[in-house]
């Protein structure tokens, strides 16, 4: 997986990390934090904490205790160990697109189905950039709302080997989420000893936390599997029209989150998450590639650093309806400051269109090339005697070329990046190969790797164990 | 015009500084650097350096002392001085493409024409991203080749009332420049008390200064103008497949040209450029916007920043064919980096297309949405008390939404970035809209900009005084 060991770009003062400290201890004690769950605020109250109704009052130094009992880094392991990611530090896990209803291929947008899910998570497992397909792939539209998530695990369990997110509509669909994953890794000892998934807590912001995500939270964390705790918050809806203000909110939310996991199981893994963007104020539509977002990206980064805790944010973030200009500049303007902060989860890192309605082939191939890019411009140079080449000054010599030099040929191969999209070719020769544009060559790209698509190999007493479990519940889910 | 008061990036060790620096002085010692010129020639052999035909074999601390002269930061004045430019320290300068001799049109590409020089310089002055048109915006093939430069000089300096840049072609091109700004700014010594030209010096690499080059260099630093000293670096080409190794390249040939200027004038306004990319080392086409030429970048600020000179980078480079997804997330790939390391004089900012062939009215309106987008994000939060909006926390409470908010009402207007050419709009609204792309948007906001274009009024004296200049000089040169 990806290390990254460049310096990390920072932006808060000591001064401003000193008013958002003053801040998020002013919301959760004065303002508090709702949690709709019976046994999230019988946790709270047994620890001391002031509930009124679903009102969670807190004391600032005990919400940090409870955040310090988490790991700074755990591992998530899959089922091939090579494709095991790291959690914490220098390291960066990247998944594609979470949760998108339609899809988009080429000129069609259509809602999306099974197959489309299939393909994505194909495509996940066939690019090593990538350390997962994420969960909700796209929606498959096309299955039975109550057992749709025994397909989508089972998908991502058997079309890849690497590690996979759990699903989160329920109680009941991260109980089976996490059954499943019993099956594949050999019992709940072998999960609970090393967390096999990676759950999305999202809150209901601004100040809330309702009752199915917290039922789904209740389950992972007592299971010791790593949730990821999220305030969703496009500013303007749900939280105020500031920058500073919407971090405040985000630690406030976050760490209350990260608190109650710990109190449902101390030391259980937590990711710091974020979801942070702008609607239009004109037309209320979200917006996603904008500066306040790139800006709020850096800042959370160095937030949850403080902290000591792994954190999540960016991804290939658009609004955008097509596979166009505006859906890579947008793209890059989230996943460079992604890279600058180091991100040690990245969701959304490969797919995502039009705010995050639409999952598309190309777009997912174009993510890949600018994951492919941002890795290797965030891999240090190594800078000694030998880079500096002087034998080859010396044999060139002034106004020549470096073409056929013995320090060019002996490196021609690997020397520079080379791309999976982008076209260098010279008008001619790229008008002679069609005269495609940047989307058309993806989503060729995409096509012929499905194509060349393996499946990993599996267990065939473990397939079938997950088959007899899909098709039992099923059952009872009455689908 | 735009102050980056954001951190730089910087990614050099003081280790990595060490190796480089010892490079170069290497390289300007024992290689040394060719100079086509018998007037540069005598300047450096009458300053004590080795001068063997028309290689120069330098003193690196001779060099450091010549580079010791020129100015830290300095002004360029505009005709209209509210459009003057400080050079140096935070500050950060932008102009259009440059040399382009091809222009696309959507869907046409053809050769550019003198009318698509003056609608891209009507372009730069529409957008107060743009403190220049650049100087040539495109290559004007249909006006005769050895008056070319006078119809260019004439245009920016009428069709626009920002800085200009200088003509390179030749010594006599220098002069024809520097007498028309004469004539704009009032006389000779108007334009040496403040210098109201930049101009492109680039290096014949690797290691080599040409005559054509030199002649207009030796112009223009004797009348105390701008010179931009760039080492043109297509790594694999004009310099070895090593970042570190061109990089030493880039500081001996930069520092020697930036010493001559010193020897010519003391004190004369210089730039350390940077044009730093690499080719393809399949088809040998060149690259841009890579991961290396990024890398190239911000280490450049860092280098130029130790030298204490401003210094040129960066621009909206891509090897895209159309402006499509590939060239908005080149262009980014290379803009990002470019406010990471705080350039001050960034060329090719608007409208780069094809690898630097093309000049691209779509892409010129999609850089600049890239710029404004930057130019928000590079600009520091504000983060005190007032701004965590405590009170509409207050009033929302919890699940609840902010856009009615007292405090989001106040600024609705302002809160967030508005864009120029992306789209949030949903789908069927963007679909009722036309159902465009960001390229196609793009196209419509320039015509719709070329339409609303008003001349800067110029006092007529002065402007008959220009006209009778070229009408003159273009007898004299034949055409």
């Amino acid at each position: 997986m990806f290390v990254n060991k460049m310096p990390r770009y920072e932006i808060l003062s000591q001064d401003a990390m000193a008013v958002l400290d003053k801040g998020w201890r002013r919301l959760v004690s004065d303002i508090g934090v709702e949690f709709l769950s019976d046994r999230a605020l019988d946790l709270f109250r047994a620890a001391g904490q002031t509930v009124e109704g679903n009102l969670v009052r807190f004391d600032p130094d005990f919400v940090l205790e409870q955040v310090a009992k988490a790991p700074r880094e755990f591992d998530v392991q899959a089922r091939n160990p090579a494709n095991s990611v790291h959690l914490g530090g220098d390291h960066m896990a990247f998944g594609a697109v979470y949760g998108p209803p339609f899809v988009r291929d080429g000129e069609v947008r259509r809602e999306a189905t099974m197959d489309d899910f299939r393909r994505f998570t194909k495509l996940a497992q066939r690019f090593p950039q990538l350390d997962s397909a994420g969960g909700v792939v796209c929606e498959p539209n096309d299955t039975p709302l109550d057992s749709r998530h025994l397909d989508m695990v089972l998908a991502l369990q058997t079309l890849t080997d690497k590690i996979y997110m759990g699903n989160v509509v329920s109680g009941g669909n991260a109980r089976d989420t996490i059954a499943m994953t019993e099956i594949l890794f050999g019992g709940r000892e072998a999960i609970e000893r090393t967390p096999a998934t990676i759950s999305l807590i999202n809150c209901n912001s601004p100040l809330r936390w309702d009752d199915r995500m917290l039922d789904a939270q209740l389950e992972y964390s007592a299971a010791n599997q790593a949730v990821v705790i999220t305030p969703f918050l496009l500013m303007g809806a749900m939280s105020p029209v500031s920058v500073p203000a919407t971090l405040v909110q985000q630690m406030a939310e976050a760490l209350t989150g990260i608190a109650l996991s710990q109190l449902i199981r101390p030391g259980s893994p937590v990711i710091f998450g974020s979801f942070l963007s702008n609607i239009d104020m004109q037309s209320g539509s979200p917006c996603f590639g904008t500066p306040e977002s790139a800006i709020g990206l850096l800042c959370t980064g160095q937030i949850a650093r403080r902290f000591g805790l792994p954190f999540r944010t960016g991804g290939g973030l658009t609004s955008s309806q097509t596979a166009d200009a505006q859906s890579a500049y947008e793209a890059m303007m989230t996943m460079l400051p992604t890279f600058l902060a180091g991100t040690n989860w990245v969701m959304h890192a490969a797919g995502w269109l039009e705010g995050g309605l639409v999952a598309s082939y190309e777009k997912f191939v174009i993510d890949i090339e600018i994951l492919r890019m941002l890795q290797a411009e965030f891999t240090p140079l190594e800078i000694d005697e030998a880079a500096l080449a002087f034998d080859a000054h010396a044999e060139v010599g002034h106004g020549g070329h470096f073409l056929g030099a013995a320090h060019t040929m002996e490196r021609f191969r690997t020397c520079f990046y080379r791309p999976l999209v982008s076209s260098s070719a010279n008008y001619e020769r790229w008008l002679r190969n069609g005269g495609q544009d940047a989307a058309a060559r993806a989503g060729e790209i995409a096509r012929k790797q499905l194509e060349d698509y393996e499946q990993p190999p599996l267990d065939e007493a473990i397939r079938a164990e997950l088959d007899e479990y899909v098709v039992r519940r099923r059952k009872e889910l009455g689908d």
